[in-house]
């Protein structure tokens, strides 16, 4: 076991060429969203009231594709501001970056899930649940790179949002989850207000 | 208030991967444009003269992916040209590039729109409208890199475009939406002629 | 008019970005052309003997994926060849680039137009005519650089390729077009042997 | 013949923008292969039972995605690993990475098909041969730039993986593409177990 888990530790990347990788993933992910609001149909094609009637059904499609363009914003964000604590990567680095790579790019399915249906409260739910497994996802990237990859003039990183702070983002998506079975609004607050936490990095401790 | 939004002049963030973002989502925007053009279904395959009328009835479809291929092509154009004169991003900067990003990645959804409803007033004037507030984002990403975020060697580039001038696109494609409702001929002219006015970034005064 | 021209002779921009979003470009591109592959429908969705029927059916879209591959490699091929010997681009470079652009991501449309009806004489003579439009404005970008933005230590490039011989692809592409209405099998060796005349950028006299 | 492969070893290109190419190509592999997750069509949109219903009948399309996601990202490390040894590209490793991108932006088609039909011995089958292919397609850009394009100071680099140690990944594809004839789930045991082999980068013999 420890050898199998010893492979992961070699490896002296340049991040260049992951950043790259991230950069697309992120921009593809972002942009794929906007592929869920489709174009209504509609019986008469000039009708300018059956269009504007149709547009405003889409109004939660619309609001999903809004939280989810800023909550992976924000993911892009401390992502950036974080890989360049790091010095290089080695593959387990690289790794967890994929699998936090991976559940990034699933982000469209429950936006569209939860667009789809803003009624029911699974798909609600279904969305707080995957926005904390990537938050959870994200410190554990983190964690990885303060205690194995980071640049020795980058050391008073490692304080802030390091502790039980960074459980905020993960623990309120998960209370949005938990109210969308009691009621959808406030799980719709939750989910709004959550991003607001960390929607800059946290700030070093220069002293 | 002023403690949160205080937290976003805070940072300073290379520009090359907020840069490599940008060009991804508009590479992958203009790309996209063409999905709207869908293979027309055929009774008889092997009939050319029937294919050609369902080529020809795309005509709308192709005129709206020409004129958005060409304004998000400008945008970016105008973005590159802008981000040469900052020196580095603070997150406010982030944050406002973001916002500017995630309405890009909206406009093939009304270009879609136009293209399969060209004689639906509404359809058509929504396009305008969604241009114009594009336009405004930039004007406003504009504005905050040259009041915050400026090179010192590039202070020349503040007097052109900074004034009434730059706002003739959201004028032109807002009198476009208006004109929709009158006369859909003229809206096209005048979503057609808009770009023109900023095809390319306005010079500086060198003296 | 000569006003308006001489706007896109004025700018300097680094080539960094325009590659970013070339590339950008060319990756969806052949990327996308892989949607085109629709799963097939089974009745017996354990039959395997089903399947393998609808797949083989699938096969005028697998060779039109393939021959569009190539021919999108080759041209980013060709531009990276090319995009080597600028030194920087004023702005009627970038346009005539993202014109390029613009019907380079228009591949997809032809490709698949081609792989659902291959029976379809217009189907196949399009394909043949976007191409040889697409290679025309490869030479146009090609003209533009070596007479207007060429590295000093890149004249001996001007020679080859500048003549009559860079016509060989439009003509062939044009010639398979109109072999379609003939007989759709001999413009798809035109498709094919096509490509391989300028498989590699054409060699530089070196002196 | 030997003046047509000729051709191919002129040129020498940085990497850059191959690298690039190949990001950019990769980049969109794993964020598309995320599109094949349907959002489920409901009877009766608030029922949150039938919701989850339908989403466990979508395991077989995430188990898919995710073995497909692991398999893409290790070829994404390779390669990036790979393209560190080559000091430049002639146009012949032009191609050959142009033709593994090639295949390798095919693997939504296979990771699709079995995704959809699970229980049917081609789909299972397809996936193997396909990795397989792609595997062995790695394995010729690897000696391709071991031959031709080594850095000189990479000497070591040549040393593991190049031998027949390299053939698991094809040989554990391809014997999961036979066992999906006699039983399925001992091929879906294979395709979890085979990219564990070169999970990592094979170790250089450094002495």
């Amino acid at each position: 076991m420890k050898r199998v888990l010893g492979r992961f530790l070699r490896g002296d990347l340049p991040l260049n060429r992951i950043e790259a990788l991230s950069d697309g993933v992120f921009a593809i992910i972002v942009t794929l969203l906007v592929l869920d609001l489709k174009i209504p149909e509609l019986h008469d094609p000039k009708n300018a009231a059956e269009l504007c009637q149709s547009l405003l059904a889409l109004a939660p499609r619309f609001f999903s594709w809004l939280i989810s363009f800023v909550i992976v914003c924000k993911f892009w964000l401390n992502h950036h501001h974080l890989m360049r604590q790091a010095r290089s990567a080695d593959y387990g680095l690289v790794w967890i970056n994929s699998i936090f790579l991976m559940f990034q790019s699933f982000v469209p399915f429950p936006t569209a899930l939860m667009g789809a249906y803003p009624d029911n409260a699974l798909a609600v739910s279904f969305f707080g649940v995957v926005m904390a497994f990537n938050t959870l996802l994200f410190i554990g990237l983190k964690a990885y790179i303060v205690r194995r990859r980071m640049k020795p003039e980058a050391e008073n990183f490692k304080a802030p949002g390091g502790g039980w702070v960074s459980l905020i983002g993960p623990a309120g998506y998960l209370l949005g989850a938990s109210l969308a079975w009691w009621n959808i609004v406030a799980a719709f607050v939750c989910y709004v207000i959550t991003p607001w936490f960390f929607i800059v990095p946290p700030q070093e401790n220069r002293k």
